[in-house]
């Protein structure tokens, strides 16, 4: 590989690091303001969705950069291809945050609601899978990788079980309906994060593997993919 | 511009369309299965999704191959990058539309629920949006593109105006929570894709003016991008 091409990549590489830390740390802050009430700390989210915003633009002026200067073929133009890709699907998991933060801001000018412990957990996962798919991406690891397309369905369990629990909430009392709506919605955007962060594992099985995983999840199950 | 990389977006550009006309088709056909209460349609719906996956997943390839073959620069290159990310959007919006279908299958399972009118002009509106964000990239056409971009604004009052009176169902009576939050979820859903149609547009109006009006809506109303 072209030496100036190494550089770039590797500069490319810690940038959408960064990225996801930042998306990381958006998710975990969110969670904190449900529980904790916390209403400066939901706005301060809303707001610092800007920043993210303007660093995924960056990002993709800089893999433009480096396909029009280095015109990388193979396994690097899969590379950069690759991170374009994580680079939208890391900006719609902050535009996420920011709505999940946006829903606590609601629920925290209301009365306090009783919020489901399964929450914390969900979220605790979905960060884990962002950590793990941006590590399997870096490290080129088929099984982490897996793992966390396999996680996605855990995710989807406390999903459908807070789900539950809200339902009942709503139906005790026609007041808990806008905040149940909230509830839901929260749950439902922790959801779609982890789903970004199995697009991401999807991707990067199909970079080590060839292998199109992505809309075919039982190819995980069959053993398809090795 | 090589004549053979131009014969090769061509046929990219013929190939994005007709995805972009699937996605319409389905958007139209799940709102459908909504008003007319079919079980069938809806189905049929959930099933067409793996053929448009399938289709996202040759483009990209498509997009790759063109990058390593003709290694186009500056505004080719750029157009080959938009094209990468309209496919992805068009994947999304299909995602979206097969949730829509989800939601109404769940819906037409219960006894008959009453479906705000406002669906149908949210769905027109969102569709009138995904072609005219294609057109409007295919054309190089800024004035089509940022009116898409102001059409959004439309839909999102549409979809609050849809979830206020699904909140006033739901309060009415304990029974309504569930349809009620599937009514609240098609509506979200339809907003969602509306919102990918706005992306496509935003990266249009990049395309050609060089202005990120994307994470800038002021830009559009205060006449920035000319």
């Amino acid at each position: 590989m072209n030496i100036h091409l190494q550089r770039d990549l590797e500069h490319l590489q810690r940038r959408i690091l960064a990225l996801a830390s930042s998306v990381e740390q958006a998710v975990g802050r969110a969670i904190r303001a449900l529980f904790e009430r916390d209403a400066e700390l939901a706005r301060s989210l809303m707001e610092g969705e800007a920043a993210i915003d303007l660093e995924e633009t960056l990002i993709e002026e800089e893999c433009l950069k480096i396909l029009a200067l280095h015109q990388p073929v193979a396994g690097d133009l899969r590379r950069v291809a690759a991170i374009l890709k994580i680079n939208t699907d890391l900006e719609r998991m902050a535009d996420l945050a920011s709505n999940i933060a946006e829903r606590v801001s609601e629920l925290n000018q209301g009365p306090p609601v009783p919020i489901p412990s399964g929450f914390q957990v969900m979220a605790d996962l979905t960060n884990s899978m962002v950590g793990d798919s941006l590590d399997a991406f870096v490290k080129l690891d088929l099984e982490l990788a897996k793992r966390v397309c396999r996680l996605d369905d855990e995710v989807d369990r406390h999903n459908r079980e807070i789900i539950a629990q809200v339902i009942k909430y709503m139906k005790k009392s026609a007041e808990n309906v806008e905040p149940g709506l909230n509830l839901f919605s929260v749950s439902r955007q922790l959801e779609r994060i982890a789903d970004h962060a199995t697009n991401i594992a999807e991707d990067v099985v199909y970079l080590i593997s060839g292998e199109i995983i992505r809309h075919h999840p039982e190819a995980l199950e069959a053993g398809n993919v090795k």
